[in-house]
């Protein structure tokens, strides 16, 4: 949450407020009109807080306070309340001189929160302290919540009202279009009579038709002799509604509320290829949809916080949104509250994700103090792990863990290496944390463990025969079988030595021998793979298939999961059931982050692209262009078969890498010769466009360094 | 909560019950209209809690279901919910065989809670299981909510309604007086006006006149042309109100809704002085006022769960009402959720007292059940005071700690010996459930760590030359100060060899040199080592005097406080503030449990009075009579100047001592001289009356033992 100074602002508890919230959302999931909570442990908001501020006015100063919750006032310690007008809104008169404050808030339906409003440095901000019991002070928590009459009480949302596209009969059931997938509310305007109208919500014409199978559907109770408007009371993804009116209900007009949160496009990506501006745009809509609270896995049926498929958001939404606060509060929501019993969402790797998506936020934000307001409870869950590792210093799954990688079948007992690979990534970032946070005898500690941890992996795991990492170990036997998932992942956390990369390049990324990866969740990262080993034409051909595939079939946003070689009538089943797959999937809108980080070729190389890669790749296009958001404006890149332009941002240093056949030119610093054809360039000037004059190799060999992107 | 098997009840995630509603009446407090929550942290029911039970029947059963909160059924693990009626009330047809039903409830309000009913077996009882995670499944727990129309979603409270005993006008107010302490909800039958009356309730006539002084009041709006009935909404402590209506407001009749539990007297004591008898009824009255939800520290002020108060309170229940359910409702509520940060209502000694109610909850009743289930947060409790022990093994008050001990003045920072007694039983009583439970590691770990410390205190306070245990250490200094508390820990907790008992009598409890003790807090346990040393009758005559100066006083219940030097008028102030003191507080109720464990003198040795004693004293009274409560039914002993009658209880072997100047004779059993004139009688038989003629000793000098009551 942002900190605010000298701005009146409602405060509360820290994490308060982002617990409070995910435990709302949480319980939304309907399935069919049955509830369907998580199985995990929800946590709520401390239901008494103390908050505090010690004045120091020269004069008397009046202060206008607003409470949400119960409250009573108490100056310099004393057990006697101050006396006030017992209001919502109250004022109160602070005696010139040093005096404490302190408004003590009960609420046990939203979260205790104050705003306070008078003379100069009175109101409440970041200054102010607050406390859940006795002897535990911390900096009062804020967001955006400035408007006295706003308390934090629920989600700051924006409406827009949405006609339909097309109303139309289909069976003789009234089918309502709205031409793309949307989320919010349905309202009948002018609507009369007496009985039910049932509405059957579809992302597709399909589930909208299958009525009582369709995932989701509301009834409305109207009854009125003259026309008013009614609304339904809980908000729902869809792109079709069929409706079905008792006999004698009219209305006048069907609208929509669609709820969003407002997001400017900071990146931007297009290309001589229209359907990959296409997907591009359909990629920013399918994730704007999903960023709200939080950013959630999809919208129609969980509308969930996954640690793993939010790991996948976070990465995407730098190359499009940058939207950071988004991010902070499904970090913190996901890590909820003490004490730390099972793992995030009940999955092993769904904790170290947690902390990869820390790092990445790091390194992409170089908000530290983020980090700093979440280091305890990095520890304590890095401990409940560290409590779980067995002797080799590698975790198994528990009974009740579940552990993912992935749907595709595998053996899930035992040691897995892509687990420990994922483990040790979050003991390096713990230690890299530690380091920045002055914490040395953890860093310490993490530094041993991780590489202790990863020798491990690599002594047993390793296979020089097969060319990559094996599967795993179980009851002390070695699992031989060759899966994509370590080695891709050892390739993206740079684990690998060049030897290793061309090996695991041939025998695993590019050998069609091994299992395919069908989940969108996995080729993320195996496209990804693809990229670091300059693969980057070979995955816009699989985008332009796979997600043109979707957009073939009607698609308005991503899917969940797409396997084109299904009949058209089963692609929208999943999960053994009908229309269960969502078709507004976060992770769908993979695209964004390969165009952005491997075409673009933008990506940090030192928190808060401090120092930065430009590496882009025409990739078989005519040109390419697009802007990549940082922390300080946006870098922009335009490269055709002749030109590279790069706009730098307001801070940071970046370098510029690329291919020539000749000798290029640029209009600003030394273009330094790196290798045969390869060239670089420093990125000194901010807010400066470099243009530099190439020309492309005929037979581009891209080889990315697989430099690690940690700290 | 109890158990309860093939009889359908109310189920819910263990624990949860307590904790929700300790939340609720802990911001019950109020002060002039203020509120007042508690500084510690209020811990929260889970909210989504799963259900879950195999049943295998041989003819399909239909299930009656009500389920407090939303819900879903699903059968044999299916992740699509079993059809039924979504009603509060539902029923399912459970087929032949072997099925798992599962109940997913969520309730952010009260507590997700079931109630089924149906074929044999198939009714909500222990057998069912719960989890509020992921992986973890506990049985479920009870109380008594047997009827299916009454979720526990409040307390179950019996009513009584009480009219007053005079009305009257005092200094042109009127004055409502009920005769005695009472507790409950103001009536007006038939009141009608507009306006407001105001109500100010005072536990003595002066409170109640003092108007807004008062602790408490309320305002009632009235505002009907014809009679209607109002009620106050909130419930109050008081025997007097003063009524201040508007102009041209009436009613009918004022009555009184009492609101208590009804609690049976399984214990009793009667004497030849009727002071005492009385002492013993108000006593009897002040404890029932305040065994309520919990057992609190007094009606008009907190009504909350002090740790310390509560250990006074159940100690004094174990001699009236016997009623265990509220002293486990109370140890749960204390301990509340993990993870422990702080001390139990944020003082250490506190902390301390809760393991020594649970150590004399055990002795008392022998409910081993309980203590398992309380086992692993008693082991994360300790393992929280461990983390904070200094090098030798002792702990000292961390910043925020608040150090108790009592309201008297003393140097309360660093290794204070009255501490470390506490944190000595604390750990030997883990020590004993460890063994209790089989837990052979932990035992030897705080046999271990209980004999160090007990070397420790020993070796470093005790004060040969001042005959007792001196007051702590602060940076390595020792403080001589001799303080009754240490010496008197001791004693009860059997830590004195007998010439250091002695020496404590002589230096320490009956030194008048040696500042008083004042609290009646401190004073139960300075009365109860009197005992110890054989000073009943000095104690008997205390009684007289203290709770004899508050009968003379008006009392109707004992206070928080008495001090007899005080003039009438400051008698009700404390804390710095007009009418603070609480008239009506569980601790005054100490008489009960001293003549019932020291004048009857009956007294478990092992837990749940496997093994009991009773040890008879006349204390200069002509006759004593009296019972105590065991699990088994009540030991009735009576003693005059020639005969002691003990009529055992159901289960459990006693052994009665007494002095005789010459051989007594029993009507059954073998008297065994022990002593020149101490005998005693094994009391083996069950429900029997053994009828024992003797002669008491002219001097008596009794010296007791001082036997460990520990396990």
């Amino acid at each position: 949450m942002d900190k605010n100074h000298n701005q009146a602002t409602w405060i509360w508890y820290p994490d308060d407020y982002e617990i409070w919230l995910h435990q709302k959302v949480s319980v939304l999931r309907q399935f069919r009109g049955y509830i369907c909570p998580p199985s995990w442990r929800l946590d709520s908001a401390y239901t008494s807080v103390k908050f505090r501020k010690t004045f120091d006015f020269a004069q008397p100063e009046l202060l206008t306070l607003s409470v949400q919750g119960t409250y009573v006032l108490h100056m310099d310690g004393s057990m006697t309340p101050v006396p006030y007008e017992r209001r919502p809104v109250t004022s109160l008169l602070i005696p010139a001189g040093k005096h404490e404050l302190t408004v003590t808030v009960y609420n046990d339906q939203t979260i205790p929160a104050v705003y306070a409003t008078g003379g100069a440095n009175s109101c409440t901000d970041n200054t102010w302290e607050v406390s859940a019991y006795n002897g535990k002070w911390v900096r009062a928590a804020s967001w955006n919540f400035h408007d006295i009459c706003c308390p934090p009480s629920g989600f700051p949302f924006s409406y827009e009202t949405v006609r339909p596209t097309s109303i139309s009969t289909v069976n003789g059931a009234i089918i309502v279009d709205f031409g793309r997938e949307t989320f919010g509310y349905i309202k009948f305007l002018g609507a009369a009579g007496k009985g039910t109208i049932r509405l059957y919500y579809g992302e597709s014409l399909q589930e909208a038709m299958a009525g009582e199978l369709a995932e989701t559907f509301d009834e409305l109770a109207i009854e009125s002799d003259t026309p008013l408007d009614y609304t339904t009371s809980v908000t729902r993804a869809f792109r079709y509604i069929q409706l079905r009116a008792d006999e004698g209900i009219s209305w006048r007009e069907l609208i929509h509320e669609y709820e969003y949160v407002p997001l400017e496009k900071h990146g931007s990506f297009s290309c001589s290829d229209e359907r990959i501006n296409q997907i591009w745009d359909v990629s920013a809509h399918t994730l704007h949809m999903n960023m709200r609270e939080f950013i959630f896995d999809g919208m129609k049926r969980d509308r969930w916080v996954w640690s793993g498929d939010a790991n996948l958001g976070f990465l995407i939404n730098n190359y499009v949104f940058f939207e950071q606060d988004v991010t902070k509060r499904t970090l913190v929501a996901l890590r909820g509250k003490e004490p730390v019993e099972i793992h995030m969402n009940t999955i092993m790797d769904y904790t170290f994700y947690w902390f990869i998506s820390l790092s990445e936020y790091y390194l992409y934000t170089g908000d530290i103090a983020f980090i700093e307001a979440n280091y305890a409870k990095m520890l304590s869950l890095m401990n409940f792990c560290l409590k779980r590792c067995n002797d080799d210093g590698m975790m198994e799954g528990y009974p009740d863990d579940w552990v993912f990688v992935d749907w595709a079948p595998m053996e899930r007992r035992g040691e897995l290496c892509f687990e420990q690979l994922l483990f040790c990534r979050s003991m390096e970032t713990m230690a890299g944390f530690a380091k920045e946070l002055g914490d040395k005898e953890d860093e310490e500690r993490f530094v041993k463990l991780a590489e202790k941890l990863r020798q491990t992996i690599f002594s047993l795991f390793w296979d020089e025969e097969q060319g990559g990492l094996i599967h795993g170990r179980l009851d002390g036997e070695l699992n031989q079988q060759m899966l994509k998932y370590p080695s891709m992942f050892a390739m993206r956390f740079g684990y690998l030595d060049l030897a290793q990369q061309e090996m695991v390049r041939q025998h695993v990324l590019l050998n069609e021998g091994i299992q395919k990866i069908s989940t969108p969740f996995m080729r993320f990262f195996e496209l990804e793979a693809l990229c670091q080993i300059g693969e980057q034409e070979r995955v816009l051909q699989e985008i332009r298939d796979y997600w043109g595939g979707m957009l073939d079939l009607g698609a308005t946003t991503f899917w969940e999961e797409y396997d084109p070689s299904l009949p058209d009538e089963l692609q929208y089943d999943m999960y053994g059931d009908k229309f269960r797959k969502s078709l507004c999937h976060a992770w769908g809108a993979a695209p964004i982050y390969l165009t952005g980080k491997y075409v673009l070729g933008v990506k940090p190389l030192k928190p808060g692209y401090k120092h930065y890669q430009v590496e882009p790749h025409l990739c078989g296009l005519d040109w390419i262009k697009g802007a990549v958001p940082t922390p300080d404006g946006e870098i922009v890149v335009y490269m055709d078969k002749s030109r590279i332009n790069v706009t730098t941002s307001s801070s940071g240093t970046g370098v510029l890498s690329f291919t020539s056949e000749w000798p290029p030119e640029a209009n600003e610093g030394e273009l330094k010769r790196v290798s045969e054809f390869g060239y670089e360039l420093i990125l000194s000037r901010l807010n400066f466009q470099y243009e530099i004059i190439f020309r492309p190799l005929i037979q581009q060999s891209i080889r990315n360094s697989t430099t690690s992107e940690m700290l």
